[in-house]
């Protein structure tokens, strides 16, 4: 099935073309667009979050022009896992142009399903979950087979995208981690093996190609979880990420181990834990929950509450929680909070005043990177490296990362002897032109963000216009003339956001 | 000299009061009051930064009404050391009330008269510069040793305060740095000789209480600099915070021994070294220096250019530099660039950009805690405890942090010994109520912010207008009506940072 570089050669010069509309010089919005002949197939289509400039903003997607002029050409669209930066940005996509079928992981499919019922768009395609090792075709030129790893977020995958030209790996996110909390292992053999038979080109995620070393196995912190939850006296509150299943799933056990009932709070948390029960990834008895309604009659010691807002965001239940807001918690002296997620750098200091809110309210918070609480879902150096080993790849192109991750996981690649002309560094809406010989970007599709408030798509100016607001202030000024030009009756000025002179 | 508890005791039962107004739940705006009966002393008035959400703000001082209302008490003011949070306030104040002198570190007291004469009111004060161990008498109460320790800038002290109730000690902001640049050893037999005779209260800098360990050396960052340096085929620049003045010390030592000429670019860089130099802290000779518009000039491997901008400051020469806005530099293929700066959390985001631009022009850019190529200028856990064992103080108070910082301080120090009943954990605002026997909370004062901008103090409601104004637009109506309340005209809109549905 599998077409050597040699035949694909003979088959057909026309050359490959691999556009990433986000992802690039960032970390989210991850969407790559295949192009070959008159077929796209796409990979992911995520979302970004807005940085604190973007005022009112509540999401980020990339320009999908490119996309619409070309939608004619789309053949369908592959989806690695269920993170928002990987399926968040479907729905919208959806909203301009139909994809005739995705195929992806069971929990992200069942993930993706809830967003485009509630988007009302689940007319306008084909969801078709997968299982590892499964190969689908894409219209005449592709055909994708999934390949297990393993990743913060249960049932996530690797591709081997077979090519006319040749095949390519497109990674995921991934870590190599030896020891998965649902024993689903990293399919490293059929990377091996396509590595034997021949990659034409990898592309690999860098999120953590500036981080020596590898990075540890989720595991590691179900010990340390385990102490600071036993030397609790009252109340155990737990926040992380909703969609790190495989940490969610170790603290349910926990909970279990030392009999405390588990209080689910925030609806991403209480979705996610729902489908993955459904799917099998968490397995735990019904009757280890209790409602938030039953948190006043659950004594403390035997109560662990686990929620949303690990990055201290504004409307997330945690936050609540320290501001004295949340309608059905309250800190009380005795409770124990613990933070299992570092903070992303733009949250790091609403994530402290989160912690120092919580303190402040008596409860003792254990946070922090000493704690052996948290370990990140994508690989460090040395994982890169596995995976360029077992790949073997002709050409090379780090994906998912800044400009600097970026450039730290191609000097590796360069150090592991792929040559330099074999990579490229690229940016959104760059095309990467690859044949049997060579690499390299041949020109660029407009690659711009579009940015989503309550009311729809923001434009440029508006987000000008805003910033000029915030940081000046409007004044009106209402003067009532004749017609002949003749003031009427004295001018009233109206200030809103001016500084006058005190 | 020193009064003894137990002859304080015989001679006053008044209570001492300690009134931080800044600097408490915060690393920013450092500002204490020490009050006995009718007298007040300052300790350091300082100013913060605006968080992202203070849109147009420059500044933030601490809420000077309780110094307005008994500005007739001032007696005076003790500096410890020139950063912006702890004299960065002062102007201001001063443009509220008088303050009849203020003693401080001759660096500060030059940096500081700058600031007085550009805010029109060095005739407010009277600047007197102090030796190590020199005291000083304020007022009827109080008198002030100044004593030498080690920090990021020169000229840095801890303060033994000796009043009627005992002797005050307030670390100021300090590392214990046993080989410091500038050869000024951190005196701690003063410290000691001060526990020795009985210390009624610390107050002590909590900045890195959650760091184990030690602080290194400042010149544990030499080997590294000169390392890299030597190393550079082109240029180099190097971005530092401007005060940091061991720091600068070493860069232009380095750039001497390698021969390179030195531009410095960034007016508060030029500032501080003009002075650091007249005032003999840094040691360096004139033809080390070449003017920016020389650099056309210099060949590439005999250039250093020392800059500010290591925080991404928008209006920094580094960021400028970074978007190729600098009127005079522009990076070249070939350029080292090095940030000796860790960014402080909330300006993470910032620093990582301007990185990236800087690569994607070309530059190798140095940066990142793996390179040693910066240290803090704050102690860590081991430094605090040495600063209690020292000092042996009845009562403890942490200060110059954020909460969980003075938690983890207080934690400390009952480790070593100190009751929980003899420490406090204040926010700013709250009066402390020392006596021999105790200390208290005792009330609170008006302990707001204030916010400066272009056109001078922001009202709370302005922030408010500005907050919404961001985030939703501005829509204005004007319509025409006559004296009997009839429409002469069809109404106009105006839309300004507003969506509309397109
Ligand atoms: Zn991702
Ligand atoms: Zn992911
Ligand atoms: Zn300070
Ligand atoms: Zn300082």
């Amino acid at each position: 099935k599998i077409i050597t570089k040699k035949s694909s050669k003979q088959q057909n010069q026309d050359a490959l073309r691999i556009i990433p509309l986000g992802g690039l010089h960032e970390i989210g919005k991850n969407t790559c667009v295949f192009e070959y002949n008159d077929e796209i197939v796409l990979l992911d289509a995520g979302l970004a979050f807005p940085t604190d400039e973007m005022h009112g903003i509540n999401i980020v997607l990339p320009d999908m022009a490119y996309l619409r002029e070309n939608s004619h050409k789309i053949k369908g669209m592959i989806v690695t896992h269920g993170h928002e930066d990987h399926i968040g940005g479907i729905a919208y996509h959806l909203k301009q142009f139909d994809i005739p079928i995705i195929y992806g992981p069971r929990l992200a499919m069942t993930l993706l399903q809830d967003k485009l019922e509630e988007a009302g768009v689940s007319e306008r395609t084909n969801l078709k979950s997968v299982v590892p090792r499964e190969t689908v075709r894409i219209g005449e030129y592709f055909s994708v087979e999934f390949i297990r790893n393993t990743h913060s977020i249960a049932d996530s995958f690797s591709v081997a995208i077979t090519t006319p030209l040749g095949v390519i790996v497109h990674s995921g996110d991934f870590k190599v981690d030896h020891t998965p909390v649902d024993g689903e292992y990293f399919d490293l053999q059929r990377l091996a093996e396509y590595g034997e038979q021949g990659v034409l080109c990898l592309l690999s995620d860098s999120t953590n190609a500036e981080v020596p070393g590898h990075t540890p196995s989720e595991r590691a912190v179900y010990p340390n979880l385990e102490r600071i939850f036993s030397q609790a006296e009252g109340r155990v509150m737990v926040t992380t990420f909703a969609s790190s299943v495989h940490r969610v799933n170790m603290i349910l056990d926990i909970a279990q181990k030392l009999q405390r009932k588990v209080v689910v709070v925030g609806r991403s948390m209480l979705n996610v834990i729902a489908h993955a029960r459904n799917l099998g990834y968490i397995k735990c008895p019904d009757d280890l929950f209790e409602p938030l309604r039953s948190l006043s009659r659950l004594p403390d010691e035997k109560t662990l509450i686990l929620t949303t807002g690990s990055q201290g965001e504004p409307l997330s239940a945690m936050t609540r929680i320290s501001k004295g807001e949340h309608r059905h918690i309250r800190v009380k002296e005795g409770d124990t909070i613990v933070f299992s997620a570092n903070p992303i750098p733009g949250n790091t200091i609403a994530v402290v005043n989160t912690i120092d809110r919580l303190m402040m309210q008596g409860a003792k918070v254990v946070y922090g990177k000493q704690q052996g609480i948290h370990v990140s879902g994508h690989g460090a150096q040395e994982d890169h490296k596995l995976m360029l080993a077992l790949t073997k790849p002709q050409f090379f192109v780090p994906v998912h990362g800044e400009h600097r991750m970026l450039v730290k996981h191609s000097q590796m690649a360069q150090a592991m002897g792929i040559p330099q002309e074999n990579t490229v560094i690229i940016d959104n809406g760059d095309i990467i032109e690859l044949s049997t010989e060579s690499i390299q970007v041949a020109g660029q599709v407009e690659s711009g963000i579009e940015l989503v408030d309550r009311a729809g798509i923001v434009q440029d100016t508006i987000m000008k216009e805003r910033q000029q607001l915030a940081e000046d202030g409007v004044v009106t000024v209402a003067t009532a003339i004749d017609w002949s030009g003749k003031l009427v009756a004295s001018p009233t000025l109206h200030l809103r956001g001016v500084v006058t002179k005190v």
